[in-house]
């Protein structure tokens, strides 16, 4: 994996974020990350206007009023065909259905992504059967949080983190750049990564601790929830995040998540053995190992 | 196990907070938990003044220079004879032969107690083998972070919080209500509970989320740290807790810890087998009954 980097497309030449614009995006999905790319690319003056696209029109409506939108449709073909930049911003089932629907009506040109947790299965699936002129690549911006709706929006929530962008082999590295110069244009440093490896690696550093959180967060007891303090609040934060997105992410990156499993279950249970044995040397070598990687980790907050 | 209340004491009169005062505060262990009930008290004015015991000199001086201490020693027998109101605010190995020291050296009346996050062991260590005179009560205020040394304290660290105080059969109830006073005086709520319910609650609100995040935290190979985003250290945060402070705690509950850690692995099990089958309905079930525990939990978040 290479490093995070403002320049990790080194192949081609990288537009400047001042360079990087498109007229219409079309945000498909307006939840927290859509509402959230919808306010940084219009804060930025990357887009000229966004379209989002859902199903709910009150909802859409009031993303309107409060301007996080330009303008709004429940119709996702005539949408996409006014769009210069297209990203899928639904649960990770969606987006294969979708972008199919869409790429044969999208003008040559436009660039089609996403923001899902998961890349393996949906790039292999798109890097074929679309025509000839459609564009997609698959993204993963590092940044949400455990709320939903695009009232927790904001056009920060993307600065100085990491997105993930999967090319595959038939993907042009003009297009690649274009899409690297999107994000950055909103503040992010891109990674590129094959999605197989995304995948593996994200299973480590994000479905996993979903899994755990959640796991952690069943165990407690109705009459013993007073008792629990900001350590248990922060270590099952994100066991609160929406189902609709995450029993996907864990079903499509099955075989990862089972894996990283796996070896977190090992660490508890070497733990748990030298507890059994009252062996405190080996609790305290496994606890400072685990404490000095986490003292490694520099993750600016998001705000709550 | 009784709600958080500020009149938990029923059996007893309680004191009001403005009516609760000690002339000299004596803390042992000068961390983030000592330096903050130090600052708490001489900020709410409940206590003349405040000594602080400990071993580095220079950094007592330095916590004196700083205005959290009054007086500073590192001869706990010596302090211990002019205090009010002694608390140990060391790991919690520490206590029993800290507190069976100064207790022949105390004056009657003084009051002693601790903030450790074991009660069990201690308490029935305690309960007998002290002088008459000399009385002693736990308490475990829910308050703390993974940050270590007296730097971090703040005089706010208690307020909106909850404090566990753990009298047994010989604890006197004036005593109790003098304790009581002292921790809602610094702007806690106070709940009695029997050492044995403290500890197997805590195990499952705090010690077992411990284990769980520092066994998360050994699992991020160093070349995937760029992906680990706030999701991961929000889940970990607590891994970075002092191993002198957890190392003692895990031994101290062992029973708990490994009751409480089965529940959690049959937890990840659960949903472990349901992935295996691709069982999306089961997956959904189990997220959304972690996601509505989290929910339910009010927790102030203390800023970092």
């Amino acid at each position: 994996m290479s490093q995070p980097s403002n320049n990790s497309t080194a192949a081609a030449p990288i537009l400047g974020a001042s360079r990087c614009r498109f007229d219409t995006l079309v945000v498909v999905g307006v939840g927290l990350l859509g509402g959230s790319v919808a306010l940084a690319a219009r804060q930025r003056e990357i887009v000229r206007r966004v379209i989002g696209v859902g199903r709910n029109v009150p909802r859409l409506e009031q993303a309107r009023e409060a301007r996080v939108l330009d303008d709004v449709s429940t119709d996702l073909v005539a949408a996409a065909a006014q769009a210069d930049l297209l990203i899928f911003a639904t649960p990770v089932n969606l987006i294969v259905a979708g972008v199919r629907e869409v790429a044969t009506v999208c003008r040559p040109g436009t660039l089609i992504t996403d923001v899902g947790s998961t890349k393996a299965h949906l790039c292999r699936e798109l890097s074929a059967g679309l025509p000839n002129f459609a564009t997609f690549i698959g993204s993963h911006p590092l940044a949400g949080s455990e709320k939903q709706g695009w009232e927790h929006s904001r056009a920060d929530l993307f600065e100085g983190r990491v997105c993930v962008v999967t090319p595959t082999e038939s993907s042009r590295r003009d297009e690649v750049a274009r899409l690297t110069a999107f994000w950055q244009a909103i503040g992010m440093s891109v990674v590129e990564m094959l999605p197989d490896a995304h995948d593996r690696v994200l299973a480590q550093t994000s479905h996993v601790p979903h899994v755990v959180a959640s796991a952690l967060a069943r165990t407690l007891a109705d009459e013993n929830r007073p008792l629990a303090a900001t350590g248990f609040a922060d270590t099952t934060r994100i066991a609160a995040g929406d189902p609709n997105v995450w029993v996907p992410i864990l079903l499509d990156n099955r075989d990862a998540v089972l894996a990283s499993l796996d070896e977190f279950s090992a660490q508890v249970a070497a733990l748990r053995e030298a507890l059994i044995r009252g062996d405190a040397n080996e609790i305290r070598r496994l606890w400072e190992q685990g404490k000095a990687i986490r003292e490694q980790l520099k993750v600016s907050r998001v705000a709550e």
